[in-house]
This record gives C-alpha cells, structure tokens and sequence, in this order.
C-alpha cells in the first residue's frame, strides 16, 4: 500500500489544446507554479487487492475507472483499489486533476518500484498533471519535433525557493463542477476557433522567454502582466470556439476588475489575476502587499455564510458588497498561500509518499 | 434648415480596428444591416445661424463640438446650429454615433447641396455611420491597396425587400454610457492584441463570401452561426487587449446562454445574438419564429419597472426569473423589428430628409 499526497500546480502560460490526443502532447509550451501541498491537495492511497476488479473512490464514493485512469495504470499484474481525496472543490477549475493524477502516478510508480518518468506517467491521466510532479516554478515543453515526442518534457526552471516573497491567493466563488470538461473545450478551442489556429502558437513561443525572464529577475510588475494577458488570452480563444466555452462568471469578471482598479490606483502592479478552467480566481501578490490586498479582497467580495475549508486554519475573511447595479459579488472563501513551495523539501519531486506498505 | 432623420445599423460582420486614424480606414470589411428608422433613430436639424461659433445641443443639453464633428463640418462659411437628438440610449453600444453621424453628415449634404461621398463623409465622424447612408445589407470595404484608399468603399449588397422575413430583436439591459469608448478599444486592440494582429484580418477575409453566400441563399442556419461567431471573436479580441475591454456583462452572457439553449432544444438555428460595444443584444430570427422567441426572452428576462420608450408602441414585453444562482437578470425593454428596411423607400440612401427651408 502507497499513500500519497499531490500539490495542485497554477498555470501562468497555459496550456490549452493538444497537438496529439493519444498521448496528451501541448500544442504549446506552459508555466506553472507548484503549491504547497499543506492546505490545497489530492491524498491517495492505493493497495494491490485480490478482487476481480479495479476498485475507485474519489471523496469516499465510489466510481468507476475512467478511460483516462486506465491510462495511467500501466502495470496490471494485480487488480487495485484507489482511494483517492481532494481537501478542496473537485473539477471547479481548481486543478483537482493535476493534483489526483499526479498523487496516482506518483504512488503507482512507488507502489510497483518503477523506474520511469513519473511526469510522463502522471500526463496520460491529465495534461497538467505532469507539472504537479516537480515543484518551485515548472516548465512543460510542447514537442518541436518528431524525435521531441517522447522524451521527457517537463523541467524545473527554478526552485521553490527562488522567490520567497511571492504569494498566491485562492478566491473560490463556486464550486460547482465546470459546464464543459476542460479536454472537451480544448479539442472545441483547437478545431474551431480560428483566433487560436491562426495566433496562438506564436504567442506563446514569445512569451516563455519573457516569462522566464520575469522569473529569472523577480521581477513582479512583468509578471503580473505577462499573467494577466495570459489568463485573457485562454478565455477569448473559450469565447471564439464554437460553441463558444465560457467559464468566468459576474463575479470572474468584477475580480478583474477589482485587481485594474487597485493596480492603476497604486500605479503599479501591486497582484495579478489568473483564471483557468473555471470562474475562481488565483491572485499573485507580493509579501509585502498580500496583507492589504487580503483585507481589500475580503471587504469586496465573499460570503458571510459559507467559507472554504473553514475548519483547517486558512486565513479566510468574507464580507459582501453592493455594488453599483445593485448586485452582489460573492467569494465563498479565500485562502492564502505562504509561498510556492514544496512540502516534502526535496528538489526533484513535489508528491509527498506518506507511507508504503 | 434640413430636418434629417436617420437610422442606426446592425455590424455582424464586425468592424473593429483602423489602418488609418486620420481617415478612419478600417482594418477590415464589414457588413451590417441598416434597421428601419421608424423606431430606434438619431433626428438631426442643421441650420446657419449669425453667431462667432458652432452650436452644438445633444438629446436637448449644450455641448461643445467634438473634434470627429469638425472633421464632418468641413464647409465653414457660416455657423452652424446642429440640435440631434437619439429616440434610445446614447453611446451604450445601440449604435447612436452612426445613425448621428448618418443624420449630420446626410444633412449637411442637403444643407450644402454637395456633389460629395456622403458615406465618407459620414465615416469622418465615425467609421460605422457610413453604413447607415445606406439601406439594407451593407458592405464597407477595407482598402486593399493605396489607390482604394481615397475611393468609395460602401456600398449596399442586397435592397431592404431581399429578405422580408429575417427579424431584428434589441434587448437593452442597459443604458449605461460604454466604460471604455469605441475608438479607444479599438486603437487598444490593434495594438496590444496579438490575437487581433496576427489572426482578425485573415479570419474576416475568409468571412466576407460566407457571409454574402448565406444572404444571398437566405441561409438563417449559416447567417445564424456566422453572426454569433463574429460577435465572440470582437469580443475576444476585446479580452486579449491589455488592459482588457469587457463590454459583456453578466445579462450578456446569459442571453448568449439562452441563445444556444433555444437553438440546441429546437435541433436548428431559431435565433442568434450579436453584440457591439456595450451589453445589449441584437437578437436575429425570421418571422415564423420571432413569436416564439420574442415571448420566451420576455419571459426569461426584463424588468416590471422600466421600458424602453413605452410610450411609442414599441412591442415590449417585460418579466424577470430567478436564475439558479439567484440572481436576476433584467432586460429593460424588447423592441421587434419588422424587417430590415427603409424608411424613404430610395434605394441608395437610408437617412430621411424631412424637412428643407
């Protein structure tokens, strides 16, 4: 038995479409931060059991194995029983299969001794998956060339301690399951959405250097800039797909805003908005802002009656607003997180292996 | 003194982006068609006055002369005393400045009786009112080379009678002025968007016969398809500008909603939205339908205390529902159009000379 606890990943520069269905190749290159897997995780615990069948929980129900699950069990000597669980909203666009698929592959690779690459392993269960495996700031390379296929794609760029100071803000407005799996309106993005087929691959073989560069000098004002464009690029190639994905919401869209308004009021780029497949926003600050930029969050947006999490001691405070239309704007709960980092303080691998059995 | 009435004109194939500022060339080609102005419509009276300076009264308040309408005045032997008043929201994205730049710069032409392109005049003041001096379905041409650019590019494709049974629907959710005007989003885009720089003006190339092939053959389904998609991807490239332009708003978006709703549960294209600069929808439908979906919008959305012009026989029917995320929703008025026409009954031009002394 393997027990297993997996970190979500943000991505900055996303990953969206694949250039091979198969065997889940990017048409382009992503950037993404590893989290601390204390607060925001997918523990796993996986046995060899002596059942006619593969046996799946995921938060305690049970489930049958999805063909994507099947992927990634590779060794079939014995049949297993996964028990898997995510400490935050499943399928929200809040990374959960980043961290559950990377907890499975990372446990299975464990569980039987092998000696592959846990990434690629992680990647047939989901995309993003393989960026949760290493920690600090991560970095997926779509393959250039035929002979690029399959090798291993996925780097460190820097480690977690490479920037201590910045802070990551969790905004959970719904956790309602997302209208459109995200690989049902990635293939929609990359057949229909002439905006995507005609620019996006370029767009984005600019800006990996660039955001390494932001990266490599600290340097925040690039950064939160370079984050925002991307998170706005994702959602307008969702918007030009047929039909068009749609995942930010009134409250999405009143966050942007909210972030604009502070950041020309203070005449810099005190955070940065990021979007994925959902409505929930992740805000990158810097240590010496989050507490201000918490408190304003906080008075502007968020729920008297429901919390994230309430109970595990995150720093959550939630108020409502009016707004000018007369609307409310509600964040359910909002977490801050310390700084990108790794849990189990190694360098290579951002799974944790609790325990084997 | 001329007495001018002119009427507004509906983009679905989107001019968005000037090549050339001064002239107000756009980057693209556009096709739009020109509403009846017996309902929604900018009424422009023009006459010389013995004063030392233009006079200038919108919707009955002073304001001074905008620059874009010095470019239209260009005859400056006497002053002017221009009052225009709009029967609907002025700058919400209803396409106020054409049908005020249509009635100045049709009017103008009469005052003066000038041998001149009054299209290109019109566009002086803003590039879309050169499509309302025309009726029916209307193609603006972008300048495909230096000796296209002095010449006249607007020119109707089909007469208002070509279709009689396509419908327009005006939903205004709000009357709001825009956040961010027109011409500053669209300068935004050109510049900062890379989707919009490397993608729009090939995608509209591709558009244009597609567009002209679904009139031509009466195709709702494809004119359907086409509209919706061209009215996501201006607003997608709106999101990719930075900062970013968000002219939709959470009503917008749930009308899209109701849109693909209708049309999936019908098995065919009943309707289709498209939306300008600002929140409120044009709803496309053809006559057997327009019953139909004239009631379910007005079941769906709208306000018990406002309308738009309730008084002038508008077919407005007003409601609201309780959405799942309880929220309301408000539409303030449904205005049905008969069909796409003319009022003067003349071929070529689309604004109406009411009155010469």
């Amino acid at each position: 038995m393997v027990e297993v606890i997996a970190p979500i990943n943000i991505a900055l520069l996303k990953y969206w479409g694949k250039s091979d269905i198969m065997n889940i190749e990017p048409v382009t290159d992503s950037i993404s931060l590893t989290l601390s897997s204390e607060h925001l995780h997918s523990r796993t615990i996986i046995s060899l059991i002596d059942d006619d069948r593969h046996i799946f929980r995921l938060n305690g129900k049970s489930h049958p194995l999805t063909a994507r699950m099947k992927d990634v069990i590779i060794v079939r000597s014995k049949h297993l029983c996964i028990e898997s669980s995510n400490n935050f909203p499943t399928a929200a666009g809040l990374a959960s299969s980043a961290s559950g698929f990377a907890s499975m592959a990372f446990g299975l690779s464990n569980l039987y001794q092998l000696d592959c690459d846990v990434a690629s392993l992680a990647r047939r269960g989901s995309g993003s998956a393989c960026r949760s495996i290493f920690g600090g700031i991560v970095y997926w390379k779509a393959p250039a060339s035929e002979s690029e296929r399959y090798s291993p794609c996925v780097r460190q760029l820097f480690l977690h301690t490479h920037w201590p100071d910045l802070r990551i803000l969790i905004c959970v407005s719904s956790s309602q399951k997302k209208s459109v799996p995200s690989s049902v309106a990635m293939r929609r993005t990359t057949v229909t959405s002439p905006l995507f087929q005609e620019a996006r691959a370029k767009v984005v073989k600019e800006r990996v250097p660039q955001f390494i560069h932001a990266f490599q000098c600290r340097d925040f004002e690039l950064l939160a800039e370079l984050t925002m464009r991307e998170s706005n690029e994702l959602h307008a190639v969702c918007l030009d797909s047929w039909p068009p994905v749609i995942y930010l919401d009134a409250t999405s869209f009143a966050i942007m805003e909210f972030v604009h308004t502070l950041n020309n009021n203070a005449g810099r780029n005190m955070l940065a908005y990021t979007f994925d497949a959902g409505p929930n926003a992740f805000i990158l600050t810097q240590a010496n802002d989050a507490a201000v930029v918490l408190t304003l969050l906080s008075e502007c947006f968020g729920s008297p009656s429901h919390g994230l999490e309430d109970a595990n001691g995150l720093e959550i405070k939630r108020e409502r607003i009016e707004t000018p239309e007369n609307r409310y704007f509600e964040v359910r709960g909002i977490s801050c997180y310390d700084s990108v980092n790794l849990t189990d303080n190694r360098v290579r691998n951002s799974p944790s292996l609790l325990c084997t059995l």
